[in-house]
């Protein structure tokens, strides 16, 4: 009776490009590996991004090959360009992201290039992918697509475009990201709405910050236009270092807890996240770990979907 | 176009009743003032309970008087019983909150006595209240609607059940509380429609807190079955000295900024409210402050619905 909910753990990719300290590779996968113990089926395990712009990412693709190793998981890498999914391909990665801002001044300032020019790589990148032996999912990552802390207001419109610009060049599926946090709920309603509208079950779910608070209250007006499928980071980790402002990805924790609450059907045991923490703050002592689930206990009334 | 939501701020109250030290009865005056020149019009400013139980509250005559002199507010106080009423009622107070909870254990542990004994009690109080010369509103908080830290889960018809007693004793308002924070937005859903299927428009709002992370999404939730009151505080303070395992309530500035963002009118100043938290941090200087738009300011993007 129950109904399925993907999670996405980005914790390792979105959530320690931004960290003050150097995550080390051992701790890394243990902690990779702690939670994939809990149930978590997908995570993003790093970036095929230049080293000297995120130094925390010099290793994804020792990550991504250690990664494989663990039963029953599936392997995301983010990649900026075709250069990165070569590299994830030669890794060994089940699927590569690749993000595409919605908006002009934060795609210039994280990609330098004009969003139109993002769907044109896109495409070379779908091209590469699509002929090659091994087939590796491509996702394809709407950033800004609720807001943006450089250009402000961004039209849903705008959205419309740059999605169906990226269905048109094959990408198996798009995630609309609040990439610093401005969404509200209505808004969500209207931009999901509007977009698959235009592009139907390419559009498959939703990457939250909860800057401003809103994160699971937008998970939720996401689930009820249908989305079954969210990126997360374990303790709210995350943000964009090119997104001034941008804090933390809503909690995996936290939306765990809310979707088996509601009946939802996660697959991930609450209890083998708060063992997941205990290994990412092993890791990365000096970072602040957000969630109320964590911080107030599991309440007696909860019971797992599972 | 714009529809308005009320939002009643019960710092004063919840938010100071397990703070670890006093803050005086000036401070509390001028950060009263501050959130109403906000834009604030309900405030619950203190409880009328014996000074040795909740020593916070040992000045609300005092701060009751005071606050009826701010133009335009409506003033608030919780009262256990028809002594306390009688004590709000000659300080002045507009409207009287007296919760009655809804599980057995809270009961005992909040009151002393069961559900069914409070329901008698507000029945002797509403019927005192109705025949003194100056009308004032009684509102009845239902505690522990969605679950309880002593007792687990709370059946919803146990909730239906006190709500309606309390609307045959002639309470004007009811309040639905998520005292320990384990709704989730289905529940709120269902326990809303449940109630007011009983009740009728009785039922006026809720009343949540944000343990678990969820209380801008169960705020969402009772937004979209018509709930257009709610309880909030200032800086997410709160919680319950008889709850184990409570804290703070959904903090009120996040709450504003959802609600305007989303085309809801709240009469209420985001900016005024960022006024008013360095007020209560200056008469509560050791008490955490929470609140994410505190945190990460307010976005370019944000519009006031007024």
């Amino acid at each position: 009776m129950t109904e399925p909910v993907n999670i996405c753990e980005v914790g390792p990719r979105d959530g320690l490009q931004i960290a003050q300290t150097l995550m080390a590779t051992d701790a890394k996968i243990r902690w990779i590996a702690a939670m994939a113990a809990a149930g978590v089926r997908e995570i993003e395990v790093g970036s095929f991004v230049p080293p000297r712009v995120i130094p925390q990412m010099a290793d994804t693709a020792e990550v991504v090959r250690r990664s494989l190793e663990i039963p029953g998981l599936t392997v995301i890498a983010l990649v900026p360009n075709l250069r990165g999914a070569q590299n994830a391909y030669e890794a060994g990665a089940h699927k590569i992201s690749t993000p595409v801002s919605v908006s002009e001044g934060h795609s210039r300032s994280n990609l330098n290039r004009t969003p139109a020019e993002s769907i044109v790589e896109v495409s070379r990148l779908v091209d590469w992918v699509k002929v090659q032996p091994r087939r590796m999912e491509v996702i394809a990552g709407c950033s800004t697509a609720f807001g943006c802390s450089i250009d402000g207001v961004v039209p849903t419109a705008k959205v419309v475009e740059v999605a169906s610009g990226l269905a048109r060049a094959g990408v198996d599926r798009i995630m609309l990201a609040d990439t610093v946090g401005y969404a509200h709920p209505a808004q969500i309603k209207e931009v999901v709405r509007a977009v698959r509208e235009a592009i139907g079950p390419v559009l498959y779910g939703l990457h939250l910050h909860d800057t401003m608070g809103l994160g699971l209250a937008n998970a939720l007006a996401g689930l009820e236009e249908g989305i079954r499928a969210f990126d997360s980071c374990l303790a709210g980790l995350g943000g964009c270092p090119y997104a001034p402002g941008a804090s933390g990805n809503v909690v995996t924790e936290d939306l765990v807890f809310m979707l088996e609450s509601m009946g939802f059907e996660t697959g991930i045991d609450l209890a083998g996240l708060m063992a997941a923490r205990r290994l990412l703050h092993e890791g990365l002592p000096a970072e602040p770990m957000q969630g109320q689930v964590a911080k107030a206990g599991i309440p007696k009334t909860f019971r797992q979907a599972a």
